[in-house]
């Protein structure tokens, strides 16, 4: 049987936001009778918004990545749908500063479709909003089809980077450049060891071999390119590396974040294993490994596995990624 | 098979280490030659040391709660091993400002041992040390041998409060009474519903019926209190509070935070929902509920379960508890 501390399964994530919002109310809170999580006392005339919409399942990913210097909102949607183009419109809507909306939006079918009509909802009302499908996963489609690539844990550097740039007062079409920028620079890679379970149905979401490993898994256990037997993390690292490298590729001379992201059960202690593994990896290829991310940030409920991803950035990039923020996905 | 992410298992903590110091280099060290985590460039003159040993597999901690406003060293043990006294010898010697050294101990029999053999090493040395043994785990003595009862995940509370209240430049006296006052307000119990794997043997730490829990486990699977039917998180929530209440007990009136800590692989997901539980409890009871923490802080590998834990707090205490840290355990 599944395990897992719930109530009933149909208000799982109705719970769980009550949960949240108590939790971090000294600066975030749910737009009444909407599926939104805004900040509370942030706006700023003038400001440009940055937000984005995804299915939930996957905490603290995206509702922990609202706050300052990051989202402005997040519409979320019930476990692993995307949120509906009415609640993407409430999270447009009640969000705007004035200066207009960043609509970042996960490459995901849903989200696409819903998030472009939660866009022409809110145009018809005056609202100015652009959008910026996130493709980051080279295990989805060749990379002489970026836009057919899912967007996966990688969209966390957009997030930060691109959030952080909007609350200097660039203007919309500034904000909307700078998240293409970080979505061209990222490249991200997923390894799974173990499924996670469905909440609701108490299934686990895939099947594994016990001795193997998924390499190119999709947030929701979307087939995976290839499997290879269980190795070191070393062995691993190398895999994985080597295939982020040459996609993009990254060179001699970048400097370059590593993203460890742990998709559910993995621990603290593997990640900076793995971490220490990928960063010699990148540091003999004469790259500059700067400040990492390394937990757990976009999750498949207690799935096992890590993704790994790399962002290329300029100074100013490395700027806006290394500055603070309240956002409880990434601080207390 | 164990599917972790490791190399060579003999090598996991020296791994870890170095993936860990060089992510956080812009704030945190090991000390040259030992075992010791140490802020970088933040020594202030004439401040009271805070620091603690522990066994290493139960990442972030203790590593992770080395930063400003939280401890000032770490030393670290083998996987789920105390610290050798050399090793905390070293962590009082290296992290002295010149007021004193509070040693916390959570209370396990060979972190006592090997901390009171490092201070009386350090005595010899005139350095100035004063300890405090934190225990706070319920389920592990009765009420009235409270120094019987192991330290577990509510020590986090004293982490951060003593850790804070010493930034403040209070001598050491106070920074150890301050400590006592933290234990002596804090109770902790743990849920646990699957084991965690030793990355050393690839073996289960424990087993447990696949439709029961453990109430009581402690943080290397120690026996538990009891077992019970898996449930619902509102009547785990409901056992689990009400035992917490009593002990103290906690009363209406009173100010009371909720660490809600993840052993492992349970999900954020979960972890608000059953803080949302939690808390409604504690309100029907009159109390008022301030800043949480929920997370997984104190974890025994991919352990599942949760370790809920109770702190009352005054003003004072309030103040330091939800001061800003930099720590990598409690943020970015």
């Amino acid at each position: 049987m599944s395990k897992k501390f719930i109530n009933d399964p149909e208000l799982i994530v109705e719970e769980m936001i009550a949960g949240y919002v108590h939790a971090y109310q000294d600066r975030l809170t749910n737009l009444e009778g909407s599926h939104v999580i805004l900040r509370k006392n942030q706006k700023k005339t003038g400001k440009v918004s940055v937000i984005i919409g995804n299915g939930s399942g996957h905490e603290p990913a995206c509702i922990g990545f609202v706050g300052y210097n990051m989202l402005d909102a997040n519409a979320y949607g019930g476990m692993f749908a995307a949120p509906s183009p009415d609640t993407l419109y409430d999270a447009i809507e009640s969000s705007d500063q004035g200066a207009g909306i960043c609509v970042l939006i996960s490459n995901h079918a849903g989200d696409v479709i819903n998030s472009k009509m939660a866009m022409d909802m809110a145009e018809d009302d005056d609202l100015v909003c652009k959008s910026v499908i996130l493709y980051d996963d080279i295990a989805s489609a060749p990379k002489d089809q970026p836009e057919e690539r899912r967007g996966t844990a990688g969209t966390l550097f957009n997030y930060k980077i691109t959030g952080s740039f909007a609350e200097e007062g660039h203007d919309l079409e500034a904000v909307c450049k700078m998240a293409e920028k970080v979505r061209d620079n990222t490249r991200t890679l997923t390894v799974a060891t173990l499924p996670g379970t469905s909440p609701i149905t108490g299934i686990p979401m895939f099947e594994i071999a016990d001795d193997e490993v998924e390499i190119g898994m999709g947030v929701h256990g979307e087939a995976a390119a290839h499997n290879m037997k269980m190795d070191s993390s070393k062995v691993i690292a190398k895999v994985m590396a080597e295939k982020l490298l040459e996609d993009r590729p990254f060179v001699a001379g970048e400097k370059v974040a590593i993203l460890v992201n742990g998709c559910g059960q993995t621990t603290q202690m593997e990640m900076l294993i793995f971490y220490n593994d990928v960063r010699e990896i990148l540091e003999a290829a004469g790259i500059e490994v700067i400040k990492p991310a390394i937990g757990n940030f976009i999750t498949t409920q207690e799935m096992g596995g890590i993704a790994l991803a790399f962002c290329a950035m300029d100074d100013e990039m490395q700027k806006q990624w290394e500055k603070p923020t309240n956002a409880p996905g990434f601080a207390w």
